[in-house]
């Protein structure tokens, strides 16, 4: 069979000197655009654009994701030019503490993982070891054994999977699941995710029938919630978590923010908690998460637990409970409460945020509304196949006397106390301040300071149209280059102010980052004052 | 300071044997259920879930999505009990051609493209190559100078990129485009999306502001737009490709379905084009595409370009044209017809379906629109930063004098002289089949044959409650071992019946697949004979 010229395929390459795009060669207009403006002139073009803002789904104009706003965008422009070589700020790198991205910030993955998914890439160099004799000199005997294991059990990180993930996988999460809370757990209840976020927005858009149904979430809050639930124009419900008792939430308040949605005609159906909490990194004891589940039980909720934080817990007395352990120990709940729990390869001491790997349980949901979940996650066909492998793994690491046990736990053994060690000194710096006040670091990672702004902080902030978090956040990057979220972003308490910060920056320049904002905050007070009421 | 200890940890693993997972020893009742139910006896027990089907959101339980539905269910049951041993099918291997999948069917991965991830996945061996100095005789020069290119520009596997996508690979994506097409591209107007889904139902998403926004969408098509359509509760306005002139489209049949829908009090606002075709193959010509884009300026519709398969052409008077290239040399298009086009690494040669790699080209968007675009991106965060780096290695793979050139260059050739050889085959093989007509393939990875279906076969796909397609496929899969889609999976001119297969089995299972599909085929004529006009 003859074959088409090369050079009419998409994958032909002609020679080297090809590879510069002409973009960076022509000057960096529009595409597709110099000099036909003078040679056109029709009905469409003096239109303009057949689909302009105002034409796009209000949903999504509505919706709003701090992490990812203002703040960062502006860090991003600041770093881009001190890399051009700007003199003009007062420090020489902006850090990024806006977001729990830990490997942006030096974290060094774990190597066990990344071992497997190296030979997993070139399977070639596993399947033919008689050949590529230098394999077993690079890689430990475990990870050759599990790479195996894993393509032998259909873990092709090329091929779709199923779409609930891959089997195997999915048996190895149940596994962890069951020696995390002692009881039995179902790879049929499982669904692997990209990254938590895939799950929950499936999950609450398979809630919200219509716009009158209402989705709990805390405030403060991750803006997945409250973006998701624009997003598929259902009601956010608030519920405010009680910052003078270390940001815990009860059941009151869970109540009077239900009963009030109820009586003003909303449909509220799922209850979400993030524990540990994000952006606040409160631990919920077992007390105070039995009156959530009896809550549910009593008013007929999904309860959707985020879980993404359960390895991150810095006080000895604040263990982490999961949702699922404490509906098991609960007779009258344990058959009944629907809920889905989520977890995430980004977070914990493995911080694999690029992976988008994670997983969704499911427990007491009706089969015919798992079956739609099923259907739903089909449409996008699956997650990708290396975050499904590494979810494995995170459930199922490598066992003590195993050659790569001593090296993993190692890592994460020291990845976990510099995090520690990096929370408390933070906390400490931070509640040392004047009008700054941040409490213990409990779990996650990051620390949510409550910050006092007086009345001329806050009119100088509405001369400049900024809430006055965003205006205190701004000046703190302008002045320092630490790059954090205002409290704004995830809302709070009305009057209050805060910002969330990661605990994240490398070990080695937290000293002075802690310097340079104690500056920032003496200078900051000089100049606006603090609240006579602080 | 102290460290919490070691057991109460959510990564500590005690011993080996701690392994198994509980559930593959208890038996496999659903979870924390068993002994409860006499236990409980309580208002909301009694109820029944809290969440019901009936309860689920109506537009999610509308989507349908037949690529992953009834047949491959049952195919997949098959498969399961003949490795299990079963030796009551009269065949010994199920043959999935009901997805465009190829590495589960044992298609190789492209050697530079995983050389290049398996060394960034362990970036030690990179970062240190004096203490591995294996490294050099396992990976050739150039996969090694690659990866120290994403490394040094910031393409961290391990962390979240830039909501929009790594810049090195927008770049290069961008520097593709205009070899591509002779026009520049814009690494500004590039979106890195996990595979070509998550382009098109952001995008749509965006676009169906309210229930009476239309888009235009081929029939048949790909159900992820049916599907996405109807979980945004828009309203699919369907255009019926030309079976009879090889599937192409042409614009009075858009414009008859344009007035109809319009004249109903539809909001159409966006035209889908799948070129090549899915599930039908064709490949259009530049004056149809003119035509359409011609179509879009008058009528003021956005254009969705899905070009997936644009490395997948067949016929050598029918190459691959992309829209961009067409709009471009339109002089009264090429600055006001809103172009999207979407392509993956799920198809061409690479095939990294598991991989979740793709991007979105925005020609023409109001700026403010695209904002938007880059916000719904960021809730998500980004996509998996390897499949965004294999993106990127589509776009710029070896160039000719570089190492690792040749063998790009002799698997491309391989695998797509391969996929011709096989396409030409099995669609010869379907013409020659009373009662199945196929037409010669033209692109993507899939022959839609038309099967004609007497009264008497229809009688009894109506018996069993079928739509007549999907009995015969059902018949086919039972007999042969043989998966393929329905053509009602992705809608058909009504009274015409199809199947969707795909032409990725190894080559050499075609010749006695074709024999086994031959032997069904005169069987079912036998049993059920032919329409009286076919």
């Amino acid at each position: 069979m003859a074959s088409a010229p090369v050079l009419a395929r998409a994958w032909a390459r002609p020679s080297a000197h090809f590879l510069r795009p002409l973009s960076r060669t022509l000057a960096s207009s529009r595409p597709i655009s110099q000099g036909a403006q003078a040679a056109v002139a029709n009905d469409a073009s003096t239109q303009g654009p057949s689909f302009k803002f105002e034409d796009l789904n209000p949903h999504l104009v509505a919706a709003e994701y701090a992490v990812r706003g203002l703040l960062p965008q502006r860090a991003a422009q600041i770093a881009q030019e001190l890399q051009q070589g700007a003199t003009n700020y007062p420090f020489d790198e902006v850090i990024f503490a806006n977001i729990g991205n830990p490997q942006a910030l030096a974290q060094p993955p774990i190597t066990f993982f990344r071992q497997v998914l190296s030979l997993m890439e070139n399977e070639n160099m596993l399947l033919d070891m008689a050949n590529f004799p230098h394999v077993a000199a690079l890689y430990p005997a475990d990870v050759i054994a599990r790479a195996k294991d894993y393509i032998r059990a259909g873990a092709d990180i090329g091929a779709y999977s199923a779409s609930q993930g891959v089997p195997l996988v999915r048996e190895q999460v149940a596994g962890y699941l069951e020696r995390r809370d002692g009881v039995p757990a179902d790879p049929s209840d499982i669904f692997l995710t990209a990254g938590a976020s895939e799950g929950i927005s499936n999950l609450l858009g398979a809630i919200i029938a219509n716009p009158s149904v209402g989705i709990m979430i805390p405030i403060p809050q991750y803006p997945l919630y409250s973006a998701t639930i624009t997003l598929c124009n259902g009601k956010p419900v608030k519920y405010y978590l009680d910052e003078e008792a270390g940001w815990t939430l009860n059941a009151d308040e869970l109540k009077r923010q239900l009963d009030e949605a109820r009586a003003a005609g909303t449909d509220v159906r799922a209850l979400c908690v993030i524990n540990p909490g994000n952006p606040t990194g409160q631990v919920l004891t077992e007390d105070v998460m039995r009156e959530v589940v009896q809550f549910c039980r009593r008013e007929r909720l999904v309860l959707l637990a985020d879980e993404v934080y359960q390895a991150n817990t810095y006080q000895d007395h604040l263990p982490f409970h999961s949702f699922k352990k404490v509906v098991a120990s609960m007779p009258d709940c344990r058959d009944t409460v629907e809920l889905a729990s989520f977890h995430s390869l980004s977070k914990g001491m493995i911080g694999e945020c690029g992976r988008r790997g994670g997983f969704m349980e499911l427990i007491n949901f009706d089969p015919l509304v798992r079956e739609q979940l099923l259907k739903r996650a089909s449409i996008n066909l699956c997650c990708n196949v290396a975050g499904q492998v590494m979810t494995g793994m995170m459930c199922e690491p490598p066992a003590v006397g195993e050659p790569s046990y001593d090296l993993y736990h190692h890592e994460m053994e020291s990845l976990y106390t510099s995090l520690r060690r990096r929370a408390l000194i933070l906390a400490d710096a931070f509640n040392d301040m004047d009008g700054i006040e941040c409490g213990q670091p409990q779990g996650a990672m990051y620390l949510f300071p409550r910050i006092y702004l007086s009345d001329k902080a806050i009119a100088a902030a509405q001369e400049r149209k900024l809430a006055p978090d965003t205006f205190y956040c701004l000046q703190l990057l302008e002045r320092t280059g630490f790059c954090v979220v205002p409290g704004s972003g995830f809302d709070q308490y009305p009057g209050t102010f805060h910002f969330r910060c990661t605990f994240l920056p490398q070990e080695e320049k937290i000293a002075s980052l802690v310097h340079s904002i104690q500056e920032f905050q003496r200078d900051w007070v000089e100049e606006y004052g603090l609240p006579s009421m602080a």
